[in-house]
């Protein structure tokens, strides 16, 4: 492919870099940002990098309306040579179609994208941090534009790419947490925008995350919105359960998002000649495997946390605690070889990571 | 209560007004707008009425990735003696603090989001317009500002209420459309936002939509999302049915809006002693009543068009004409006297209209 053309504006003044021993998460951006726009006329176009600032929309812009927006979350690691990974990044811009798709937003080139962002990671490269379990984290994003109160797509939409450094998800070690199992509120529901990442599903997840923080909980466990009985995320991860040495997600039924950390577990555990199998599962069958002390491990799966643990799970009138609150080995060894892979710390068998020059 | 203090800056240009013939619903807006903030300390503060001008935010601003906001939508209408009328308007602040409680904002001031509103179209008087079926449309809305990429409620908010004038939504007069019973896509579900008038319900549908249009129908049903059987909605509107003399409507089952057009319809049935009921309903019932030749009139209620008579109603593989595709009796009494009292053509009997000086 010709290089794509893509415009620079430098920032006139770099901001100072945080310091990184006490990087948060989402909250610093870096220097520039990518932009592209898009119109009925001319589809996607005037892709360009600027300096990182405010977006100026019409009051009427449809997307603070109807909230017709898409968006990605991946994260460049600075690996140990100094060498800049990006860790499956075409999965991200293959799934950012896919939730346009949905909200009937026009598709981008996912090659061209990918193409993009290299050039703006290689632009900003010094943002990306160094210290263990830190990294670049990318906010790819669509918003319509068009200032119009009628209820309908938008003509046009800005794309944006964004770059936040972000400290380890675990400042003290990976350690599980205590999760709650949500009852009456719903994240999603087949036929609705479960299975697309838009910004509709995180802030109906509020309410139920507000509950789950009074009772002490660091998470929610969502069930499905038809029987609530099947299991379909944790907070905004995937979810995995270990039962009698065989690993268990819940299928993607309609209502669930596709993880990419989660299609990476899968993968590995399949090399790994783990069994592993996507089925419906519901949170009864889990406290029967509770019971019987057959419920070895569960854990959460997602590009922030990488893995995390579930110490214990609070079902109705029922407390479960998993492996004595403690890491177990299964999600112990998946963390530390996913996060080597992505770190090149240890080589990719799996051909995942993209290297930046 | 004393007269709430509100910053006016006027706009230094006047636009020029549309032509009043040509008014398309949502595409032009008037000369200023209000505007207030809050935070976390100062709660909500600043209210002001500036001049219509695009707002500023963060790439990073919460609106834009997770979708926290809601908003709410009323008319003013000029009335025939000149004086401009608002249709219960309280119902439009209550209802906006219930739909911020389901999306964890802070709760507005109603008297005093009243007083500013009627501060605000005060100004603006000179845009409502007064052709037949014409108003000005408001549309208050707040979105969260804070610019940070955590998965958690803002810090901080903005509040806006722009003001749009648009034309009779029956340009050609009153008159039934065709509808597509949805059976795949959701709109809304149980323990999910679909009580809130909130932006992700909005594009959620627009899947939907397209399909139907894609058929040759104006607007979609709903049906509940657990069981795709009981009857929720039409297009962004509440629905009735006449069946055998009663009318009767979805009862609001945790997923429906509460509309205010559906509110006063149901107190003027019941003023005008005709037997309406809010229940479960389904699709198999209304088409055994079609069947049978008792499914008298069907249509819609809300704000833009106030009554929207449903002349087909497309349900799988059957399709059901009612009252030979014209408006029915009740339809066109309920149309007549509503749109009557809303523009100061009928006097009052409820109470519901408020005079601004
Ligand atoms: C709702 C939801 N589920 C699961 C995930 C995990 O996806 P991934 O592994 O691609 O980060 C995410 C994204 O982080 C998400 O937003
Ligand atoms: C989803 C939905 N249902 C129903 C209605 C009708 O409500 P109202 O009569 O208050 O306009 C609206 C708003 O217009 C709506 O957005």
């Amino acid at each position: 492919m010709s290089e794509p053309i893509l415009d620079i504006t430098q920032s006139p003044h770099k901001k100072a870099k945080p310091d990184p021993e006490h990087l948060s998460f989402g909250k610093v951006f870096t220097d520039h940002m990518l932009t592209m726009e898009f119109s009925r006329d001319k589809g996607w176009h005037s892709p360009q990098i600027v300096p990182y600032e405010p977006v100026s929309l019409d009051p009427a812009a449809m997307i603070l309306h109807y909230g017709q927006t898409v968006f990605e979350g991946l994260k460049a690691y600075r690996g140990a040579d100094n060498q800049i990974l990006l860790f499956r990044p075409k999965k991200n811009f293959e799934r950012l179609n896919r939730s346009s798709d949905r909200m009937s937003i026009p598709p981008v080139n996912e090659e061209l994208m990918l193409e993009y962002l290299k050039q703006l990671i290689s632009l900003e490269k010094d943002w990306v941090p160094a210290a263990e379990g830190t990294s670049l984290y990318i906010r790819p994003f669509i918003i319509a534009t068009e200032p119009n109160l009628a209820v309908a797509p938008s003509y046009s939409y800005t794309l944006m790419i964004i770059l936040s450094p972000v400290g380890s998800y675990y400042p003290e070690g990976i350690h599980p947490v205590s999760i709650n199992v949500e009852s009456e509120y719903t994240r999603a529901v087949r036929g609705g925008t479960g299975t697309a990442k838009t910004a509709g599903n995180y802030s109906a997840a509020y309410k139920a995350q507000e509950r789950a923080t009074e009772k002490g909980h660091a998470q929610v466990l969502w069930l499905d919105g038809v029987e609530k009985k099947y299991i379909e995320e944790v907070g905004s991860m995937n979810v995995f359960f270990k039962i009698k040495g065989e690993v268990i997600t819940p299928e993607l039924s309609g209502s669930i998002l596709e993880g990419i950390t989660r299609t990476s577990i899968i993968e590995m555990l399949k090399d790994w000649k783990i069994p592993v199998s996507e089925r419906k599962i519901t949170m009864e069958e889990i406290h029967q495997a509770y019971e019987e002390g057959t419920l070895e491990e569960a854990f959460g799966t997602g590009t922030a946390a990488v893995i995390s643990p579930i110490g214990e799970l609070h079902w109705e009138d029922k407390a479960m605690v998993i492996n004595h609150r403690q890491t177990g080995e299964l999600s112990r060894s998946l963390y530390d070889t996913l996060t080597s892979i992505q770190t090149g710390k240890l080589e990719d068998p799996y051909g995942w990571t993209i290297k930046i020059d």
